[in-house]
């Protein structure tokens, strides 16, 4: 294996999200899976046997420890983000973290800092945004053909049959809720299309257990651009967003994952409602996303707008929940 | 002409939405055109000539005084509609009065007293609830495919190239903004879905000339159920709502008006984005409501419904329109 083609991983808990990544891993061209580390001896073992990594851990910071590993990828729960980020960063090793970044925007700047001090990339598992469909849509954006952008519009939610009140997204103290868990997508998306933090925002939620079951808002931008969402795991599966301009409307019914991954698809409509549907080639966006994160590393080019993204993202998120609590309105400050 | 079979029609104004309107009376099974009302002499007898009516009238006083007359149709401006509807009812005239029924609920419900009191039936000129597409729409949730419906997204729009100081749109004291020119619309397809009145709103708009230019709101019903919308002047052509359940979503993306008159479509999909079109029966929606209108005259059964719903869109336009104003909720008490 030639080592300056390729970045050398770990997983830092075994995740059901791990079980993706883990394969993504192992089918990027430039990367290999190394080792996962769980708190148990055991099923860290009995995880790299089933999933064929060579190295198991019973302890993350022993991973951290094998100088054998480039990279790690960490699907803990959010309340542990900023720990283990820093952790592997001063053992300098490259860090793809799980969504949301942080609890809040002052873990994620401290997490950010101490990549940028160690020299190390940080990146946060936003997969949508690597799909060659959302190149695809930008470049749309960029063609103009929606006029002047007035407004987004999206929604992302699941349906759970009973709450179970067991699962870490219910856990106020792991880092849980719709907002961070879902709601993460949808102020990434407004982000990518307006690329500017919003001026002000007002959310509202259902809380169960502290913790928000769903939340609606709206998000004002300059230049009087709006934008708003809802998500929730108390309605039926939805991931969309609308790009409403002056002269178009860009849809795309399932941005943060196709639902045919054989037709990730988007459609543009005129005001006079005539749509063309265009179709992307169809890469699996997880591994798009780790090819994307080891090119950075292996060209020595680490992507600052990555992590401004997660950022941003975070200001927005702590704006909203801030809002929800209140039900009021919250100012963001520039 | 069997006059039990036809209620006979005068309209008061030559807006362009009489145009539409007029050729639906000529349409309709159960209903002729008689008489066309202008402030000027001239303008009443051209219009009248164009339009194939009968009888032309220079002032709105004397159209309502013509025995030969049964109802009648007003696209007058907002601000001349509870003047024009109680001198219409005290005539004995039946009314249909174009949307927003009124400037504000208090005006509602005195044109509402003055009809009732008159033995006269009055209902608002929102078409789409009387096509046969809404009919099958309702049918399908009501067959309960949705599960519990948790929220309504609905959004209302289209784009002046340049803003039109000049028209009555952007008057206040005419009753212009697109909150009672399109949000109507929204509020309507929220309340036809819950069929209840929100127990709170929250609204913001960019106002242009005190008018409101464009407007996002967020509607909150018993048992946590939701609905947000936006609408404007200011962006591209849209007219849709997604009504959202626990098990299932509908969509209707040209609800006001089909996009393709021919191809009156609405989908339902399910949690793993399976979606079934459905397709409705093609009948003009102006030449539905205008029959509808005059079924309940002929049988003698004012139907109470349309005006309550009326009324309570009203409600819940003073509502937002409240809120957008101050940017705080605003309760609607029971």
């Amino acid at each position: 294996m030639d080592k300056t083609r390729t970045v050398r991983w770990g997983i830092l808990g075994t995740a059901r999200i791990a079980e993706k990544v883990s394969v993504a891993i192992q089918q990027a061209s430039n990367a290999e899976l190394k080792g996962i580390a769980s708190r148990s001896t055991e099923k860290a073992s009995v995880w790299a046997s089933e999933f064929k990594v060579p190295a198991s851990y019973g302890h993350y910071q022993e991973l951290l420890a094998d100088p054998e590993i480039d990279a790690v990828y960490i699907p803990l729960p959010p309340s542990l983000h900023a720990e283990w980020t820093i952790k592997a960063a001063e053992a300098g090793k490259h860090v793809l973290c799980e969504k949301p970044l942080a609890m809040d925007v002052n873990e994620a700047k401290m997490m950010a800092d101490a990549c940028s001090k160690n020299g190390v990339q940080l990146m946060d598992g936003v997969m949508w945004v690597h799909h060659p469909r959302t190149k695809m849509m930008k470049e749309k954006l960029q063609e103009n053909i929606l006029g002047e952008l007035r407004r987004v519009t999206s929604a992302i939610s699941f349906c759970w049959d009973e709450i179970p009140l067991q699962n870490i997204r219910l856990h106020k103290n792991l880092g849980g809720g719709s907002l961070l868990d879902m709601g993460w997508y949808c102020a990434r998306a407004i982000l990518w299309v307006f690329d500017e933090l919003p001026v002000k925002v007002f959310a509202t939620a259902k809380f169960v257990n502290e913790v928000d079951l769903n939340l609606s808002a709206i998000l004002w931008f300059p230049d009087g651009k709006r934008a708003s969402f809802d998500c929730g795991f108390d309605s039926c599966m939805r991931k969309w967003f609308e790009i409403t301009g002056t002269k178009g409307v860009l849809n795309c019914n399932d941005f943060t994952r196709p639902w045919d991954l054989e037709n990730p698809e988007f459609q543009v409509c005129d005001t006079f409602g005539n749509c063309e549907k265009l179709k992307s080639s169809t890469h699996l966006q997880e591994v798009c996303m780790i090819e994307s994160f080891c090119d950075n590393i292996l060209n020595n080019k680490p992507d600052d707008s990555l992590v401004n993204d997660s950022i941003r993202t975070q200001i927005i998120c702590d704006a909203l929940g801030e809002s929800a609590e209140k039900e009021e309105i919250v100012i963001i400050k520039s």
